[in-house]
C-alpha cells in the first residue's frame, strides 16, 4: 500500500459517529448477518455473528438447532448493532438454522393494564459442511509467485467494468488513475501464459470490494483502482467479477497448478465500508483528536527507548486520510478480522496471505490472527509487508531468533532488506560495503531470521519504480537481476510486465508503473502475451526468464537446496544452492570489465565436478581452469563430473 | 589496530620454521619461566609454567614444595620448551619454590657398562600473596574515557626515548613514523589534566615491550610506536618506563579517583616475540603456504552460508605480515594467552580491558578467556574493538540477545555503529534515513545486545580521521558530537586532543591523527595542558567539555539513567535520560536553520516540570512554551518543576 496526503475526508468521518438516540419501531429488520455462513467441524468451535439492522439492540436472540449454543449477545454502543457468540458442538452438523429475534413492545389499552407484545423475526444462517477441495496448499522456496493487479492486467469481461449503483461510476483507460476494466476473467483467460513462463503462484492486489468515492489526491480525482480500501469484506468487486467468479478463478488456477495469494488487509478499511458508515463503536477506529498520520516508523516499535506517543502515532495514526484505521484491540473488530481470514480460505481455497502494512497493525492481535490460520491450515504460508530499513527490523516483525519481549509469529516477510541490495548490486560500483557486497551482507544476516527461506524475495512491486528503470534500462542488469532472483534463497516473486520489458518510475505518481499489460484489453494494438506480438528484445528477455524458471521449477537443488555464498572478490560473487544430489553453481560478475575466475577456492563446493552446464545456453564450461566471465554477466552452470 | 600491505617477513618468519635435530649438551640451561610469578589463592588452582631453555625438553621435572602438585610435564615439537602443568591446592602458602630440572646423560668408560649420571639444576619460583590494593573496578557508563597512545602524549623522562639494545633503536619526533619518546611519566604528570577535564578512566594503546625492527610499509621505515607488537607479555616497553613505572602509574592513577584500561592484543604478537624467534610448535601460528592475510570481513564468521575457505581466511589470515597471527586452538597459546591477563589484572591492577581486532581470534577461546577473568574479577569491564558495519553484526561478537549457534560472551563493544551514525548525523542532512535519524535507528537496534550500556561510544579513535576533521572543523557541530557522546547511552570514550581541537585526516597515513600533544615535550613551544598555552577557541573547547564531563560526572540521571529518545522530526532530534530523581533533556537541532520546538510531544518526560536549566549556560528555559532552537545547536536541560 502506498502513501498518500488528502486530509479532508477525516474530519467528515470523525463528525459522523455522534451518539445516536434509540428510536423503537414497533419491529426491527436485520439487513446483515457476518460472516454470510459457517462450517461445522472447524478446529475451533466459536463463531461470533454480527448483525446489523436498525435498532436491534433491544432485541433478544434464540436459535433452536442441534449442536449450536448461544454463549452470549452484546450490544455495543450503536443500536444497530448485536454481536452473537456461538459455540458449535462437535456433532453439530451441517444445515440452515434458523436466528429468532425478539422484540418486546408495551401496550397500553385504555385504562387497563399495560401489556407486553412480544414481536419475532426469523432469518436462515447456514452452516455448511466443509468440503476437501483444493485449498490452504501454502507456497513455499519452490514456487514463483507472480504479482498482477486485476484492474491492469487484462479485461476478460467488459461488460462488468464500472457501475452505475457504485459510489465510482467511472472508468477510463485513457486516465491512469480511474479504473481501467481488468478483472479476474482476463486472468483465467491467461493461465496458460503464467504456464508457460515458468509462474507457480499468482499474488493478485486486493480483490474485495472497493465501493470506495473518487478521492482527491493533491488536485487529481483517484479511484480505488488498487484495492486498498475494502468496503465489503463478504464481496469480491463485483467489477472484478465478483465472489463466484473468483472461485471460479482459484479452482482453474489450481486445476493448472498454480497457487493463489491473497492480498489482505487488516490494518485498515475504506471509509466507504458499511461498517464505517454506520460506526458501532467509537472504539471501532483508531480516534485522534486532530487527524493523526501514522509516522510510518518502524523504529518505536522494536526500539527499547521508544516513548508511549511514538508508539501510538505509528500504529494508531492512519495510513491515509480515507483508510478508517482499525482498532483491533476492540475484540469484536478482531473477531471480524479474524473470522473473515478463515472464511476466505475455506470458501474460496486461497493457498497464502500476503498481508498488507503489517507493521502498523496490533501486532498481539496479528499474532492471534495468524495462530489461527495455522491452527486451521497447517500448510498455508503467511508473509508480511513490512517495509522498513534493516534486516534486525524486518525480523523483528516475523519469526526471528531474537530474543525480545514481543515475539512475532508471522511466517514469512516480503524481503525489502535483499531489494535494496539487487538494486545496490546493480548499480553501484563494487566496494567494501557496496555493489554485489550488499546481497553478501544482507544474507549473512539471515541468522536473525527463524527461516528465511520463507521470506519472498523480489526485484520490485507495484508501490515501486519498475525494476527496469531502476537499472538504467541496461539489458544485461536485467538478467543479472532476474538470475539472482531465479537462484538465491527465498521465495521469488516477479512483478507482472518485468518479462516483457514493462519499465518506468513512479514519477509523477504510482500509476506509471501499474500500466496496462499490452493484449490485455480489448481493441489493444499490441499483444505482448505471444510470441508474434513482442518485439525481439521483449521476446529474449521472455525466454530468458521462461527457461530460467522453468529450470528451477525442476530442479529441487535450485529452488530449495541449502546455500553456499563466498565472499564477493574483485567485484565477483559466487554462491552454490545445492543438495544432495545436485550443485548449482551461480557466478555473478558485477564489473564492467570481463574477468578471468580462478575456481581453486570454491573446491569445497565444487568438489570432483569438472564442468559446468550453463543452463541458459547448455554450452559446458571447463570448471578445472579460469572461467571467463563477461562484463556485468551472471551465469548459472550445474555442476557435472 | 590498523591494517597494512607489506608481505616480505612473512616469508622469512615461515622459513624459520624448520624441523631441529635435537643436540643434546651435558647440561641445560632454562633462560624463561612464565608467568614471572604467580599467586596462591587464585579461584582457579591451576597453573601452567611455559620453560625455555636450550634442549630441556629431555629433562624431567621436580618440585617439592607443600600444596603444589605437578600434574604433567609435556614436550613440543622443539626441544627447547617444557610445559608444566600445576595444581595449587588451597591451602598452598605464598613462597618461593624450587623447580628441580634433572638431565640424565648416559657415560661409558671404556669397556665398562654403560652408566647414567643424572645432573640437576634448580630455578626459583615464586607465589606471591594476594594483596586486596585496588584493581579490576571495572568501567561503566558512569565513567569517561580518555584515549591516549603513550609515545605521542607526553616525554616525562627523556632518559628512557631510545635504547641501543632494542631491535630499533632510534626516536625522532621530526618523524611521524618513528618513535617520540612519550613515556609513562608524562602521563603520569598529567593526572591533574584528566582530573580538571572531568575524565575518569585512561585507555592507553598498548604499553607492552615492541622490541620489533622497523618495518617497510609502503616505501617507509616505520617503527612499532603503536604498540600492538608484543615481543615480551611480561615486560612493558622500557621505552615507556617499563614494569615498574606501569605500576606505580596504576596506583597513581587510582589515587586521583582514574580507572585504567588496558589494550590488549590476542589475535597476533610481533615478529620479534621470543616466542615466534624460537617457535615451540609450527602450529604455534597459522600457518598458510603462501602468505594469506585476513580478508577483514567479519561476515563469514555470522553468515549462516559461508564457506570454511572464507572462515578460516578471516579468522586465521595474518593482519599484516609482521604481526604472526597466534593459534588458539593451541592450547599451549591459549593458557599463555589466559595467564598473562590474570597475571595483568593482579600484578598491576588493571581495571578494564579493551580487546584488539576482537573477531579475528578464536572466539570460543576468547570466550574461555573472558570468563576466567569474570570468575576472578566480577567487577572487571571487557569491551572488544569489532569494526564491522551492522548493529546485528557487532551484536553477534558481544553479549546479546540472538539465539546463534555460538554465543558471545563478551560484556562490551566498541559502538562503531554509533560512531558511524554520529558522523552521518553531523555531516548528512536530516532524512529518511538519513542525518540525525540515523543515530535514533541504530539505537533503535539496541535491543539485539544483551546491554548496550556496557558498549563504548566514541566520535574517533587512533585509528581512524580525527573527529574535527570529518565535521569539517565546525565547531557548532563539534559541540553537538561531544554533548550527544556525553549524554547518549553507553560509556563515552575521548581520544586525546579532541579538548584542545587537534585534528587531522590520515591523509598521507595514520601519523596525521596520532600528533604530539603540544605541551607534552621537552622544548615544545605552546603548552596546552594550561589555560595559558591555549588560544580562546581551545579554552572554549577545553572548557566546554570540561564543564559538560564534570556535570555528567555528578549527575547519575545523565550518565546512567535510562534513556528515552523520541522519533526526529524536522531534523531535531530529542531525548531524555532520567532517573527517579532527575530528568536531563536533550535537544538537538541538526538544521542549518533556527527552529522552534513545540514540547507538547514530550509530556510522558517533560511531566510537571516548566522549565529546563541549560547545563551549560546556567539559563533557565520556559519549557511551557515553543523552546527556540538555534541552527546546529545542541541544548542540555535539567528539568526542574
Amino acid at each position: 500500500m502506498n502513501r498518500s496526503t488528502t486530509y479532508r475526508l477525516f474530519v467528515l468521518l470523525f463528525l459522523s459517529f455522534l451518539s445516536r438516540t434509540p428510536t423503537w419501531s414497533q419491529s426491527v429488520t436485520v439487513d446483515r448477518i457476518e460472516p454470510l455462513n459457517w462450517w461445522v467441524g472447524m478446529k475451533d468451535p466459536r463463531l461470533q455473528l454480527i448483525m446489523h439492522g436498525k435498532n436491534i439492540s433491544g432485541s433478544s436472540v434464540d436459535i433452536a438447532y442441534p449442536g449450536v449454543k448461544i454463549e452470549r449477545v452484546s450490544k455495543v454502543e450503536n443500536p444497530n448493532y448485536l454481536f452473537v457468540d456461538l459455540t458449535l458442538s462437535p456433532d453439530c452438523r451441517a444445515g440452515t438454522l434458523s436466528i429468532q429475534l425478539y422484540q418486546d413492545v408495551e401496550t397500553r389499552k385504555g385504562r387497563r393494564k399495560d401489556t407486553t407484545q412480544r414481536i419475532a423475526k426469523s432469518y436462515t444462517y447456514e452452516l455448511k459442511a466443509r468440503t476437501d477441495f483444493v485449498k490452504a496448499q501454502g507456497v513455499d522456496a519452490s514456487d514463483f509467485i507472480y504479482l498482477l493487479m486485476p484492474d491492469r492486467f487484462s479485461n476478460g469481461d467488459p461488460s462488468n467494468d464500472k457501475f452505475a449503483d457504485m459510489a465510482d461510476t467511472q472508468a477510463d483507460r485513457a486516465n491512469p488513475f480511474l479504473r481501467h476494466g481488468g478483472d479476474l476473467q482476463g486472468i483465467i483467460n491467461h493461465l496458460d501464459y503464467f504456464k508457460e513462463l515458468g509462474v507457480t503462484a499468482l499474488w493478485l492486489t486486493p480483490v474485495l470490494e472497493n465501493d470506495q468515492p473518487l478521492t482527491n489526491e493533491g488536485g487529481t480525482l483517484r479511484s480505488a483502482y488498487h484495492g486498498y480500501g475494502f468496503t465489503d469484506h463478504y464481496q469480491v468487486d463485483k467489477r472484478f467479477g465478483g465472489n463466484a467468479l473468483y472461485k471460479k478463478f482459484v479452482e482453474a488456477a489450481h486445476a493448472n497448478g498454480l497457487k493463489v495469494i491473497q492480498d489482505a488487509v487488516y490494518n485498515h478499511v475504506g471509509i466507504n465500508h458499511w461498517l464505517i458508515r454506520d460506526l458501532p463503536a467509537k472504539d471501532w477506529l483508531h480516534q485522534w483528536p486532530t487527524y493523526t498520520n501514522t509516522s510510518y516508523k518502524d523504529q518505536p516499535l522494536v526500539d527499547p527507548y521508544a516513548s508511549r506517543i511514538d508508539r501510538e502515532v505509528t500504529s494508531n495514526g492512519w495510513f491515509v486520510p480515507f483508510l478508517p484505521d482499525l482498532n483491533q484491540d476492540n475484540p469484536y473488530v478482531a473477531n471480524y478480522l479474524l473470522q473473515h481470514a478463515l472464511w476466505t480460505v475455506e470458501y474460496f481455497g486461497i493457498d497464502a496471505w500476503r498481508v498488507d502494512t503489517y507493521i502498523y497493525n496490533n501486532l498481539e492481535f496479528m499474532n492471534r490472527l495468524n495462530a489461527a490460520l495455522l491452527e486451521e491450515y497447517p500448510k498455508i504460508h503467511i508473509y508480511g509487508e513490512s517495509w522498513v530499513n534493516s534486516v534486525p527490523n524486518q525480523a523483528y516483525f516475523q519469526r526471528n531468533t531474537i530474543n525480545v519481549p514481543f515475539k512475532s509469529n508471522l511466517p514469512g516477510g516480503c524481503d525489502f532488506q535483499l531489494q535494496f541490495a539487487i538494486n545496490d548490486a546493480l548499480n553501484q560500483k563494487p566496494g567494501w560495503n557496496e555493489g554485489v557486497q550488499r546481497i553478501y551482507q544482507v544474507l549473512g544476516q539471515d541468522y536473525l531470521y527463524e527461516d528465511p527461506s520463507r521470506n519472498v524475495v523480489f526485484l520490485d512491486n507495484h508501490d515501486m519504480d519498475r525494476y527496469l528503470s531502476v537499472i538504467g534500462d541496461n539489458l544485461q542488469k536485467y538478467r543479472m537481476g532476474l538470475i539472482w532472483l531465479l537462484t538465491t534463497r527465498g521465495i521469488p516473486q516477479m512483478y507482472y510486465g518485468t518479462e516483457i520489458l514493462m519499465k518506468n518510475f513512479k514519477n509523477p505518481s504510482d500509476a506509471e508503473v501499474r500500466r496496462d499489460f499490452p493484449g490485455g484489453f480489448p481493441g489493444d494494438r499490441e499483444n505482448k502475451f505471444i510470441a508474434s506480438g513482442r518485439n525481439q528484445a521483449e521476446n529474449e528477455a521472455f525466454d530468458f526468464v521462461k527457461k530460467l524458471a522453468n529450470y528451477r521449477k525442476g530442479t529441487p537443488a535450485l529452488n530449495s537446496g541449502m546455500l553456499m555464498q563466498y565472499t564477493p572478490v574483485d567485484g565477483v560473487y559466487v554462491y552454490f544452492r545445492y543438495n544432495d544430489q545436485k550443485t548449482i553453481m551461480v557466478v555473478m560478475n558485477a564489473n564492467e570489465q570481463d574477468y578471468s575466475l580462478k575456481t581453486g577456492r570454491f573446491a569445497e563446493r565444487i568438489g570432483n565436478a569438472t564442468q559446468g552446464r550453463n543452463i541458459l545456453t547448455d554450452q559446458m564450461q571447463d570448471l578445472t581452469r579460469e572461467v571467463p566471465l563477461a562484463a556485468r554477466t551472471a551465469y548459472v552452470f550445474e555442476l557435472l563430473p
